[in-house]
């Protein structure tokens, strides 16, 4: 691809980042996995923007000694994909993500499945570990072509401005969410369950 | 099912309800559903709580002039559970969700077909509209056996206590997000983007 197609801005949504931290804390607590992937759902809209809206987990190993040998389940990810079309018609795969904080050997392979599915796939890497509220913990990269010193045409990773944003009644959901929680004082659970 | 079944708390956690206002969101702004469906995944513990950890939406059409006409896709629900059980092997479909404020006359049906999934299908009525942050915006039922008083076995809805609650690393992913969100400001969005 060109950088004529590299969007401006990619903007996540909550839904997206709690779904990744639930992935990544339910595979993590059970397995050697060093990492969860999945594919990121959304909309390019007129303005070149991309919305990230909606993801889903998707089965991947990696052998930890060698990120050659590496395996992402792309049937499965056709299969939930088209089983996705049919409840929200509007949302594409508009790529994937990883958790981490920086770039793996394997990464710009991986993402060469997703030109498969979209011109410009993008790749976010969401750091779960990074509760530094002043820093968003994702990172948005597209992938361009580039020339080697030895003349060849090698993929690299470009950086995307990505923002988390949400549709207003996304956020006072998120709010409201956040109020319940605080109101749960775990210690006397069950003595707010039997008043409801 | 006996009463002897009926769990003692249902606990719903972050991820499910915001995927559910989600689901609602965007399906109701392009079709004229009144109300969206769809499955809930969880696990139950040995004290008999269940814990309701993820959900995905169903396909699913009823005739508003009449009640008793209505499909729910369950082939869809099998094959995305089946995709689902890759992933995280602990998760059954322990029941199913709809939006609203109250039972509608045919809930008690579409109930029936979960009954092909767990022995003790629970039904959480989600009120998407419902923002008093004093109150939880959802409610958990079970089916039962009554005898009604010809004598007829007929199914009503018994409530279950319920409670919104986050594990740990949940909690704060919602915090955090929360904080994100509020530093975005709209108006300054490409200029904040320009600065990552």
């Amino acid at each position: 691809m060109s950088n004529m197609n590299k969007p401006p801005l990619v903007i996540i949504h909550p839904l997206v980042l709690i779904s990744v931290v639930d992935h990544y804390n339910r595979i993590i607590s059970k397995t050697q996995q060093p990492r969860v992937v999945g594919a990121l759902l959304g909309e390019r809209k007129a303005d070149g923007v991309i919305d990230i809206t909606n993801s889903y987990a998707l089965p991947f190993e990696e052998d930890p000694k060698d990120q050659n040998i590496w395996y992402l389940d792309h049937i499965y990810n056709e299969t939930l994909f088209e089983l996705h079309r049919k409840i929200n018609i509007n949302e594409k795969i508009v790529g994937w993500y990883s958790t981490g904080s920086r770039f793996k050997p394997n990464d710009i392979q991986i993402n060469q499945i997703f030109y498969k599915y979209t011109t410009t796939p993008i790749f976010v890497i969401i750091d779960v570990h990074q509760f530094d509220p002043l820093s968003l913990p994702t990172e948005a990269y597209t992938s361009v072509d580039e020339i080697s010193k030895s003349g060849e045409i090698v993929q690299n990773f470009v950086h995307i401005p990505s923002t988390v944003q949400a549709f207003e009644p996304e956020e006072i959901g998120v709010e409201q969410l956040l109020r319940e929680i605080n109101n749960v004082d775990t210690q006397s659970l069950s003595a707010k369950a039997e008043q409801k």
